[in-house]
């Protein structure tokens, strides 16, 4: 069964923990909403901060709200070898033998202990959308690009359940590998 | 039928003319070779020089030798956005309706008029190899790569032919989407 469903890229970001936000831009500091992403209550900040690696540093890297128990920051292998951290794949949140960096934000910075990925590629869908695939929260699938740089994409996580919304999200080097601009379609193979 | 081929990651990285090298280091000056490329009579040159496009500069870009009749920067879409060209996805010496670039050298600069692109993904085989593998010269196949970020490339371009030997050539961003380091195995699917 073909099941399509529309592209968002994601460029290297962060998510922040509330205690980091306090101090990368000041005590009881709260984020501004720059614009809302596609998940339900996710939203790009107006906040950027530098992420300072061993061989560089990525300038005026977006944070996107809200907080989150634990700092995060989500970046294409092409932007790990910029700022020499080896980050591997994983799933958001498991940062458990992860690597630290440190960011830098206009009122102080911090050294993060673990939290640098590579985000494992996946794709969100509402549990109605789920149903309609045919597939389930955790399954892993294959999702078609066609094009000029046409691939299929395997090893493809499915997070369904509430506060999903139907998007696949891939980092800016599997976009660029298939050719890919925000909203192009994808086909879930199952 | 499967047939495997290793993978040879290509960096950001140009090609030029007898003229070009002229302007960039004097006057009849000869490249220096740094490393021999699987493909016979290619070599990775120690000559780099800046790219300089309306909105970056990628440093230190390694010219590849021998010279060619025209020159050619080879970029991952990630390094064209950096510098702000929209570089096509185009065969090899496929220059024409390509947008130009500035190149700094130390002996000059030179703007060429066209030669910015992102390559097409192509595999490499002998006479021999591509007769082994069942495939032809220009044919279009698919390269399945396994592991954490396993995929398959489409619209593969096959390049056969007395000079070539057994390599699939990717770029930066497809390499990472895939999760790859060079000498790992792809299998081609006709």
């Amino acid at each position: 069964m073909s099941y399509k469903v529309p592209v968002g890229l994601s460029n290297k970001h962060l998510h922040v923990s509330r205690k980091d936000l306090d101090t990368l831009f000041g005590e009881g500091y709260e984020l501004t909403p720059f614009k809302d992403l596609k998940q339900p209550g996710q939203y790009a900040a107006e906040e950027k901060v530098d992420v300072v690696g061993p061989k560089g540093t990525l300038k005026n890297v977006r944070i996107l709200g809200p907080v989150r128990p634990e700092t995060q920051v989500e970046l294409a292998m092409t932007d790990a070898r910029i700022v020499g951290v080896n980050a591997p794949v994983k799933e958001s949140g498991k940062l458990d033998g992860t690597m630290g960096i440190k960011l830098v934000g206009p009122e102080g910075s911090v050294d993060i202990d673990q939290g640098a990925i590579v985000a494992l590629r996946h794709v969100h869908l509402s549990p109605e959308q789920a149903k309609e695939a045919g597939v389930a929260d955790k399954q892993i699938v294959s999702i078609r690009f066609k094009g000029e740089r046409g691939l299929v994409f395997d090893n493809v996580l499915v997070r369904s359940g509430k506060g999903h919304d139907l998007e696949i999200h891939l980092d800016t080097d599997e976009g660029n590998a298939a050719g890919l601009k925000n909203g192009d379609l994808g086909e879930i193979i199952i």
